[in-house]
């Protein structure tokens, strides 16, 4: 149900964009699609470095060419000698090319100040929610009576919640907390654990950090009224909290009191970390469970049961056509181990270069690396643009009735909250629609941006949002914000 | 337990491969792996046409150079235009990119003689097997008892035959007939279904067409005993049936009889049919089971439910590290159709490069355009190759005691049946290992050579068989067989 709204919007899109190709008028010349974490769409410009690895490894003859960087040339060598057969048009092993597997385990260690990783306890899989998949199909027993639980924050994007459903297994609630900027809370667990009793049985808990959709840690000062702009004029219906992007961070503290939880409950604890390169404020800080969990030490760092995942489709790089992830697997019994390398091996293997892009996000340029400068000034830029796209949506934002912004400190969406006026919310039941998807669709139509809505990831009951990718060119957020203006002073108009 | 027999082989390939690397002494430099249907691992170069396309998709600077072929690059600039944000790293949508899909319904309609294709009934993969794995959730109730059941051809790869078990349904053997050059016989398919009840229910039919692993349509007096040269010394306990690799294609007849048992059976019919691009034979056709349904008329063609699978790993093209696939989805009702597409949508998309390797393999360069002439050259050099290693393999094994062979027609792999002596059956057990891979494994460690056991497979109780891949470089193939035949005189020696 919940998938289906959007795919209603997405159609539409899809039925626009075409209709504009065979010469429709509209009011715009094509449509914005800020709807996915995709910041290519977005028209965020690849990475030079990861792309020359990239075709020079598809296309050998590029490694003897001088066009590209010696060092590109030199990295894409290495990596075709360690496929089979010198090409990227080979299998690898199920967990991947081994050399990529154990550079990933290294990449941790470094990550994590020291923490051991082990190769073997690595699988390279075609995007992180593949990788996911193959570990709750682990954890679900679809035959079960009553059926296995997983809690899962809201909001949440939805290929997780499909997948725990997909499975046969239910999802069990916990809602972040939207006024602590999407907050993870553990007496929120608490609960939540409490009301799946005699429910169904809740086997692991699904964390993502940075949050997504949205988060941001803010002060209580900064969520104080005198942020909120109320208008004098037809607008004051609708406020936007917005909670600004920081994919909410979860501190050290956070995440030792997760871990406790799930060690006392006897939960397999799944932590989606791909947003874990999007961490953009000066003071924030990224910390992985994996990490957190090996500094508690033993007996937790012995026993609580962790997957962690990963991908090549977020932060900067943002290849997320690519299809390159992983999971790193701890405190395992080896037996479902070996079966969990079963349940991959069905999988054949994951893209190779995928694979390959994991392996340039790991590794990237180093100062006197000759493609260094470049790949410098790009990833500065892209973090430019990001605090520029920001800091000018909350400024028109804020120029505008209704709206309430936050600071910024980094990540990939904003998910504000919509009051929405009485007659829209009753004209979106009329449809048949849910009124933030009804928002959405009015905005598609006639502004021409696609942004998916609140109901898609969950939300409090009678509260709405939207959701928006701002990894996007800056030219496309003026365009969107342009866009947004004008619609949304209609949309009131119409439903004042 | 059958998948476990290959991975110690696999392995054991990879710390041989290890060994040899930390400079460990063996009578080999490196280990031959034929035992993937994977030409590029094999030495197969790939397409040039291919790469450079690919190459200027993912770094659209070569859209600008001279230093490839303008058609090339006409080709890149217009798929770049076909992807979000121009960029082959964004996603696409679920059933891969619009036009490509598109382009893939066209492919089909021209294969098929007309027969129409609807875009909407494709769905692009990340691999056929992963196309496979959703349609097999829509048709198994892992709940149901009795079980699911899914009549599978034997021998087959063990992908398919671990994603049913995998799903909780059963594995319905039905046996191709090796005397018949691996033919599949409806009164077996009904012998099969018979056998199946009281065990499960069964509701699919999967066949593979081509075959894979193997197959050989040989007349009646190809078979004669004329063929089997029985050696007077020790070698004559090893006798090699080797029913050469057309991937056995199916005869219009055949498909007509099939597509009536199931529409009979009410079965849902799964057509593998990736091997379609491997059929060198001048008397040769593949002809599709879409194609035959849809001139079977209705209300046949109105009625049988099919889902037909392809791949860009495949071959001449033989990109396997892709992972690009589809499949087309005939008769389903469109709720199921609904379904599925969520089960896709779950996956985020396809590689967006294996979607591109896809659409370039259906359509390659035609006749005039300034890649051709190279293109044509390359696949003319491995089709030449391929006929070649086949006449050479069979010319070894005709030259070694104990060794029959048959003339060939085409295909990928070789499936030859074993008559191993009893010492080393004995000795197998002793071991713990099925006499195949005992074999297998021995080849391994003394020759560096890593095929397949026929265990793997399937195959009739007490028959032994060895898979190997036959689309290797004409080199590699020399090699291979100089190490088979000196391995094999003294594996007879050893078990004499």
């Amino acid at each position: 149900m919940k998938q289906l709204e959007y795919v209603v919007l997405a159609r539409r899109a899809s039925q626009i964009m075409e209709e504009l190709r065979k010469g429709a008028r509209k009011p715009y010349s094509e449509v914005i699609d800020v709807s996915w974490g995709d910041p290519h769409r977005a028209g965020v410009k690849p990475l030079s470095f990861v792309r020359q690895v990239l075709a020079a490894c598809l296309y050998p003859e590029l490694v003897n060419s001088n066009k590209l960087p010696v060092d590109v040339r030199q990295r894409a060598q290495r990596l075709l000698g360690q496929c089979a057969g010198g090409s990227i048009g080979s299998y690898t092993a199920t967990a991947g090319i081994a050399e990529i597997v154990h550079r990933v385990s290294e990449f941790i260690t470094r990550r994590d100040g020291g923490a051991p990783s082990h190769p073997e306890n690595i699988f390279i899989s075609a995007g992180s929610q593949w990788a996911l998949q193959n570990i709750l199909k682990v954890l679900v027993n679809s035959k079960s009576s009553p059926k296995t639980g997983v809690l899962t924050p809201v909001p949440c994007h939805c290929t997780t919640t499909l997948s725990i459903m997909g499975l046969g297994a239910v999802v069990i609630p916990y809602y972040l907390s939207e006024e602590q900027g999407w907050e993870l809370q553990v007496e929120e667990l608490d609960r939540a654990l409490e009301s799946a009793k005699g429910v169904c049985n809740p086997v692991a808990l699904y964390v993502i950090n940075p949050g997504n959709p949205s988060g941001g840690k803010i002060s209580p000062e900064q969520r104080t009224p005198k942020y909120i702009f109320v208008s004098k004029n037809m607008y004051h219906m609708v406020v936007f909290h917005a909670m600004l992007p920081v994919g909410h961070i979860q501190r050290r503290k956070s995440i030792q009191e997760v871990i406790r939880f799930v060690s006392e409950k006897k939960l397999f604890l799944l932590a989606d970390e791909v947003y874990q390169g999007c961490v953009y404020g000066e003071k924030s800080e990224f910390i992985s469970y994996k990490r957190v969990l090996a500094e508690m030490g033993p007996p937790l760092s012995d026993t609580v049961e962790l997957a962690s995942f990963h991908s090549a489709s977020k932060g900067f790089m943002g290849e997320c056509g690519m299809r390159g992830g992983y999971v790193e697997l701890i405190n395992l019994d080896p037996d479902v181990m070996k079966y969990i390398y079963k349940l991959f091996s069905k999988d054949s293997c994951a893209p190779v270069l995928g694979q390959i892009a994991l392996d340039l996000m790991i590794n990237p340029p180093q100062p006197g690396d000759p493609s260094y400068p470049l790949y410098n000034v790009e990833t500065q830029n892209i973090r430019t643009m990001l605090v520029h796209n920001v800091k000018r949506a909350f400024e028109v934002v804020n120029s505008l009735p209704g709206f309430c912004c936050q600071p910024v400190e980094g990540g990939a969406f904003a998910f504000p909250r919509l009051h929405l006026p009485p007659k829209a919310i009753q004209k979106a039941k009329e449809v048949g629609l849910q009124p933030d998807t009804f928002y959405c669709i009015r905005l598609l139509e006639e502004a021409g941006v696609l942004i998916s809505p609140g109901c898609e990831y969950g939300q409090k009951e009678g509260t709405h949002h939207i959701r928006f990718c701002i990894m996007t060119s800056e030219v496309m957020m003026e365009e969107l914000l342009r866009r947004l203006t004008c619609f949304h002073t209609q949309f009131m108009k119409d439903f004042s």
